[in-house]
């Protein structure tokens, strides 16, 4: 195997046999081939794509690479959710409780904030004392417990996609279909399921704004499991505003709680409960989705999902005062209201204005080492489409310190606009699922 | 400066600003940017070029990364000639020696053997003694004393350069119009030349087979050379054949002493009176080419050309029995002849075939650093169009064991054939000429 003979193939357009592949990946893991090459193949590859029979040696080869979350004593259809990204998107908080409360085992693993997209991982730290680098002793023992367990990827699981990750990041070769397809692929595949849903992500607070793009992406990640027989499904949903109305870590965790008592945004419940039912329906607990979306509104309302995630919180260590009204979640010593300075319509809110906008109030990250303030934010008290008037509040910022407020502010008066009417019609919450790869 | 925000740029189709691109290079010079870093960006580049400021800038940064060969107190105008690689292509030996009697000072800077092309400093190094590494100084000193000096490429010039092309090697991104101009024009540059003429080689044996793809490279060098106001022309010539009758080191050397002796194949004396018309016209020593043409024949069959190389090998240390035969030059110990199994006219005669046919001879090599047989390589006995009888010897393999006796009459064989017709028609020996970018 001569690895520039393999990167100058794909350079020309051509596919690499599985067995090449396979040599130039190993290689890879192995030292043998550096990377630099590895780095000229990535872009090759952003610019030429991958066959479907070479992303599924990739995938197997990441798969491989690395150890898989064995199947412990927790009985139940094994099943996950998974999102591309987006603002404000704190539905797997909700979903994990609500599913295991329905009868299936949750493994959930998720990433951390980066860029302007929020992050499970960083949200539910921001629970007093929550842990989630536990180990998969603790982990496997919670989820027969619990029903339910959530954690980062760890050293041990699709190592191969760990490296390549890395480099990608630094050699502008992330946003490529397969190359996402992969990542994500191999890691939701280690989690040896039974049923998968993934939410794609649509819209400008997106990785991909147009539909076209996320249903290719939805469509090769189906294709992946299905190959591997792994029920799953996509569902395509709406991130050209952000999901429910709070922005920022511990805000976002309040929101879940809120919706796992039967409250909260409706967008958030309604999203909840579509892919509560398609987790359902791909665990085989229910025949239809309709039946599956029922059965998860029916639950949520009932108050178990709740209760499930109370012995979630205490069993990774963290601390919730339920009664509270806020939780006992760390709160921002000081905020801000910003208001109308005209009467109309709220013609947009800008998802990926106010991603970007946590970062300089300490609530984000532009890098993966750096720390999170889980108590910054923003709260919105409009949604695209509300009348409002001159004076009315349009969201709050929740800040640190006076500059956050400033800051904060600034963001919030470009992020949200009010004009005479509604600019684009707003995408509807969900678009599309998608089936067959 | 975030390379990966500069190499996303470059993968998206934009122009990197000035001061950009030299922000990268000049980072990956100091080693904040990364071999996978730089790998990525020369495949985007791959894929979407450069503009003619990007490329400037590139020649420049690979430059001043280096020393340049100071001008000593060599009389005359400093003229250099460049191939981009052929077959057979013994000019440069023939060249030097030629534009050095006719009034112009050569520092010729040359490559090694890789692939299936020949290189300059290896054919010369088949003389007994003959050293190319010497110091600058005693390269000074050369150049005063003859008028031309010959050496490969130094480690103090265009550092960047070696290590790009290092770098290019093995992530397949060699073959870039742009990568190519600017390795090679830096190099030329830091020649600190009056005039240059580059021949650019055309079909089956060259880097670039189409003439539209020759042209493109020689009007980019030529604009990168008139751009810094070095007089600069290409010469387009043919390489759907060897270059005269020899093809292997030392083999070699004896057709380029046989020219500078007035003798030798017809193409390559027509060949070489043509880029040394050129050189003089670049360097003002003539008023036209036709002039220098005249020139360059007359001062060749004059045999000043041929003392002036005696000297020249003499300098750098080489013994060359001038008065024998084989001029004293290492000679394999065996041949054998490969005859016509038909008659009819010689039809093709594959360059390329011939130059990976000496590597497994010892005559080349496929990495850098192996080492070199001189004596072996392949002696044509006949030309295209060449009318033949079954029986007639077509060429004559020099081995150094019956094994590469064998090989070299498998690869004569193929590389050489018999029809009843002409194939395509052989090119002109100079196609064209490119004086403007």
């Amino acid at each position: 195997m001569i690895p520039q003979q393999l990167i100058a193939r794909k350079r020309d357009g051509y596919a690499l046999s599985r067995q090449e592949l396979e040599g130039l990946l190993k290689g890879y893991l192995r030292g043998d081939v550096g990377d630099d090459q590895m780095a000229a193949f990535l872009m090759a590859v952003f610019f030429r794509g991958l066959d479907d029979s070479e992303l599924e040696m990739l995938v197997d080869v990441m798969l491989r690479s690395g150890d898989v979350l064995v199947r412990g004593r927790a009985a139940g259809p094994r099943v996950d959710k998974h999102s591309t990204g987006g603002v404000g998107d704190k539905v797997s908080i909700v979903l994990a409780p609500l599913a295991a409360e329905m009868g299936m085992v949750v493994p959930m693993m998720s990433g951390r904030s980066l860029g302007h997209t929020g992050g499970t991982l960083d949200k539910l730290e921001s629970i007093p004392g929550f842990r989630t680098d536990i180990s998969l002793e603790r982990f496997n023992t919670i989820l027969e417990s619990v029903g339910c367990a959530m954690i980062g990827q760890t050293e041990e699981i699709a190592p191969l996609d760990r490296r390549l990750y890395a480099l990608r990041d630094v050699t502008a070769t992330v946003p490529s279909l397969p190359l996402i397809t992969a990542s994500i692929m191999s890691k939701k595949l280690a989690e040896c399921l039974d049923g998968l849903v993934l939410d794609v992500k649509v819209g400008s607070g997106a990785f991909l704004s147009r539909i076209e793009d996320a249903r290719k992406l939805a469509r090769a990640m189906v294709g992946v499991g299905r190959a591997r027989g792994l029920a799953v499904t996509a569902v395509l949903s709406a991130m050209d505003r952000p999901l429910g109305h709070s922005v920022g870590n511990a805000l976002e965790v309040r929101e879940a709680v809120a919706c796992l008592a039967g409250e909260g945004p409706d967008e958030l419940r309604h999203l909840v409960a579509e892919l509560g039912g398609e987790m359902a329906l791909s665990a085989g607990l229910v025949l239809t989705l309709e039946e599956g979306r029922r059965r998860a509104a029916d639950v949520l309302a009932g108050g178990g999902a709740l209760e499930r995630f109370r012995r979630l919180v205490k069993a990774q260590g963290g601390t919730l005062g339920f009664s509270q009204d806020d939780f006992g979640l760390p709160v921002a010593p000081m905020t801000r209201a910003v208001t109308a300075n005209r009467g109309g319509i709220v013609s947009r809110i800008d998802p990926r204005a106010l991603g970007y906008g946590v970062i300089p109030m300490g609530g984000g990250r532009t890098r993966q080492d750096q720390d999170i303030d889980p108590r910054v934010g923003f709260e919105l008290c409009t949604r695209v489409g509300d009348q409002v008037s001159r004076g009315d509040p349009l969201a709050i910022v929740h800040g640190a310190s006076p500059d956050d407020l400033f800051v904060g502010a600034r963001v919030l008066e470009d992020a949200v606009e009010v004009a005479d009417r509604l600019g684009d019609d707003p995408l509807p919450l969900v678009l599309e699922r998608v089936v067959g790869g």
